[in-house]
């Protein structure tokens, strides 16, 4: 499996966010769902050993998990828009246990540290300043940790620091979370071909 | 220059398409404009050496060229619906000479042909079956073609034929458009770093 946990820092908790302004009143909902789809969608099908997890913190309710697994999804297309309508619903769900609220999409009320602890996986932090992905050893089986297009708070670097196993980095240039995800998955890809 | 030329089979020709419905209404809009962003984007900044070309081949008013210069863009953001907006105005101006429409959005009717014969560095074409890119030499002005999620038609691949000097591959998976646009990006960013 591989999973891309992304942090939302101001991505609304509100299942009731805006449709139609999905980058300014939903606190950059766009960029959440691009990089979900970089996750989880290749031409014309699903990635099925993919997952996405999104951690949104905006307002009024966080902190919230939503967690899209490729080997259930059904209904998760190119259209970000049709995808924000899954994350709406999912919002609706505000418990601490998880439920699947559509098929393969999963809520809860979650924050970074216990999401980031119930993940299995070794996980690997995308970080501009860290070593370069095509030199680092990586299993099949990993979580990449990306934060949105702020960086990570010092307390949410404290929480990663003690689980992650290394600190990679994908490109010389700053990018957004979306084109990093296409990189690593570019990078696995080659190494794992089937 | 890195330019991405990104063939729009469905693409609408219509200033009028809508902007809540890109993926359908709009011939994969969405698509289109994704690819432009990865072309164009990098976190809090533009791509200035870049341009994408969309061409836009759906009813009602075919052929469409519209080219975002990077190096002259104001308003190109993360937000694709809002992007939508600077092609829609684009559209509006149906002359066979090309216009400024927007700051760094340039309009023109022009099919594959003429757009591509108005390009000057050389051409690679990104195809699935193509050599690894990761083996081929590059130079720092190139431009890439690319097709929607569709492939090209034996008459498109005829005229690219003519111009291209190599055929590439990005990964052994079948990618969308951003996906794979981003990959070039980060394979040309490592060789020519500034």
């Amino acid at each position: 499996m591989r999973r891309f946990l992304i942090v939302g820092h101001r991505a609304s908790t509100s299942p009731g966010f805006p449709l139609a302004d999905l980058a300014g009143g939903a606190g950059r909902m766009d960029l959440l769902l691009t990089a979900a789809n970089a996750a989880l969608l290749v031409a014309h099908d699903l990635r099925r050993d993919a997952e996405a997890d999104l951690l949104l913190l905006g307002p009024p309710d966080p902190p919230r998990a939503v967690r899209l697994e490729g080997a259930r999804l059904q209904s998760l297309g190119p259209d970000i828009r049709g995808n924000a309508g899954l994350i709406r619903k999912a919002l609706e769900h505000s418990s601490r246990v998880e439920r699947e609220t559509s098929p393969g999409v999963f809520s809860s009320r979650r924050g970074f540290h216990e999401l980031l602890g119930g993940i299995p996986e070794p996980v690997v932090h995308l970080r501009e300043d860290g070593k370069d992905i095509r030199e680092v050893e990586l299993p099949r089986d990993v979580t990449f940790v990306l934060s949105d297009s702020v960086d990570l708070t010092g307390e949410e670097e404290a929480v990663v620091a003690k689980r992650r196993v290394a600190i990679c980095s994908v490109s010389p240039r700053s990018l957004h979370a979306s084109d990093a995800i296409a990189i690593v998955h570019n990078e696995l890809d080659r190494r794992h071909r089937a």
